[in-house]
């Protein structure tokens, strides 16, 4: 199946107690494309900037990623610097320059509103909800978003969630969306606005799978050294929509957990090197191995008779 | 294969967004016994005093646990208050008196020191050794701890831990106690001091499982109310060292896998209620129908070929 990611296209400037990087390719919808590619065609809606040039495009071509739907425009590209505490789970951001984002307008061509699965990646709610409309004929869509929403745009946020079938947040993000502090009540009041789905990512906790007749969850790939966080989550939704898509885009329970468990894979391979590193060098086959491993640590035996 | 726990008996006092108790039976060796009493049989070592009546030996004695090594004193029993926030995580003691506990000095019986397995429940670290030293022919003995513990005992605790088989701690305790953030290199560095397997318990997130040879983690079945968290941790404890122990005490893969899903079920059943009375009217067979759910709420597929 066809699957288009929008979302921003990025330099990012990053520290972890592991090192830096001043600026290194970046974004949520380049982080999903990558990670997608592995499983599906894919197409990557965003706007770059005049500084975005041959080797950034050949980060994605080399992964097969279309960019035909990449807007080129005068300014730069956006610029995202931030670092991370010793428990890499704290994120400070020092720097944000919307560049090229600032007047972004998405107009999707022929080819992306064809697309039968969006994902719309973490930008501002009213343009998610503006790619949403234009892709009437999906048969799934799905949205991340981040607190930084849920603050200054809840109901935009709100009405953009009620129009998608797959919401795909942190687990933090959930509660505070909903207000609600206990999670499956949490994602079943997300449902109620619309979404059959619901994936609360919960860092090196793994991953939970929230549907009304279905629940579902998977400890995350145990890494002993967790080099740069950057990506995670967006890799784990490019993983996720693009095992589904290679799928067919069935969307029934064991689809919905391979597909868990495929994002799982890729995202923990996003944070054992600095941005689009380790993604841009790794093979499928130590994707699968590693989806063999993580079906092995969580496999149980049934009760004793 | 015969079971032994020892910690402390208590009352408790606990305040819950859900509603609160003045005085009602707690204490870890209390929770480990009533939860490991559905597997196997069970004595429970510690202090009482004369406030400990026969209603309190009515609940130990109904689910069949063996109170002989139960020390009656002239004092009050142990008591503890204590309070949960709105997230039901953060936990504040309101009150803490030690009674008889201050001297308690642990003497087991012939049966006790005989005892096959033996969980050292949370209590201070050179009373843990104290008892650790009157079982030596224990093919298993696990230990528990807390963060009191690591902050002003953290020599003996350390002691403690290297003459110990199993850890079963938080994974904030985990980390704190190695000054490791990374939970499989923390898990490694307590390995190092002596135990074969260590456990961490993740609250909401469920549990992992490490040892040298062997990663697993299971999910927490996921309830949408929690009442009371108190006990949850002595209860997935005696639920896991329960189901080892009637599974002859092998100390296998799927045996240990088996023994952390039944913990993470008593565990659950727990903290739908306060204190004691969840367990108190808890059936095998309620038991091992959440068993089979929250194995099939983690079955995950091979890889499609």
């Amino acid at each position: 199946m066809s699957l288009v990611v929008v979302g921003s296209i990025a330099f990012d400037a990053v520290k972890t107690p592991f090192g830096e990087r001043e600026r290194m390719l970046g974004g949520s919808a380049v982080h999903f494309a990558l990670a997608a590619s592995f499983f599906s065609d894919v197409r990557i809606v965003g706007p770059v900037g005049d500084d975005f040039g041959d080797a950034e495009y050949g980060v994605l071509h080399e992964c097969g990623v279309n960019t035909d739907d990449v807007e080129r425009a005068a300014g730069d590209t956006f610029f995202w610097a931030g670092r991370y505490e010793d428990d890499l789970n704290t994120r400070v951001t020092e720097d944000t320059r919307l560049g090229v984002f600032e007047d972004f307008q998405p107009k999707l061509s022929e080819a992306s509103r064809a697309a039968e699965m969006v994902f719309l990646g973490n930008i501002q709610p009213d343009l998610q909800r503006d790619v949403r409309g234009q892709c009437d004929d999906a048969a799934l869509v799905g949205l991340d978003s981040m607190n930084l929403w849920i603050d200054t745009a809840r109901d935009s946020l709100v009405a953009a969630v009620s129009e998608v079938d797959l919401v795909m947040l942190d687990e933090a993000e959930i509660r505070m969306l909903t207000e609600e502090q206990n999670l499956l009540r949490a994602a079943r009041t997300l449902m109620e606005l619309g979404p059959q789905t619901v994936v609360a990512k919960q860092g090196d906790h793994g991953a939970a799978l929230y549907r009304e007749d279905e629940f579902f969850a998977l400890p995350a790939y145990p890494l002993e050294t967790v080099i740069d966080p950057t990506g995670a989550g967006d890799s784990f939704a490019g993983g996720f929509l693009g095992s589904l898509a290679a799928s067919g885009g069935e969307a029934d329970g064991p689809a919905l957990r391979r597909a868990t468990a495929y994002g799982s894979v890729l995202g923990s391979f996003c944070v054992e090197e600095f941005g689009t590193e380790r993604i841009q060098r790794l093979t499928r086959e130590e994707i699968d191995e590693r989806y063999a491993e993580l079906q092995g640590m969580t496999a149980l035996d049934a009760a004793p008779a």
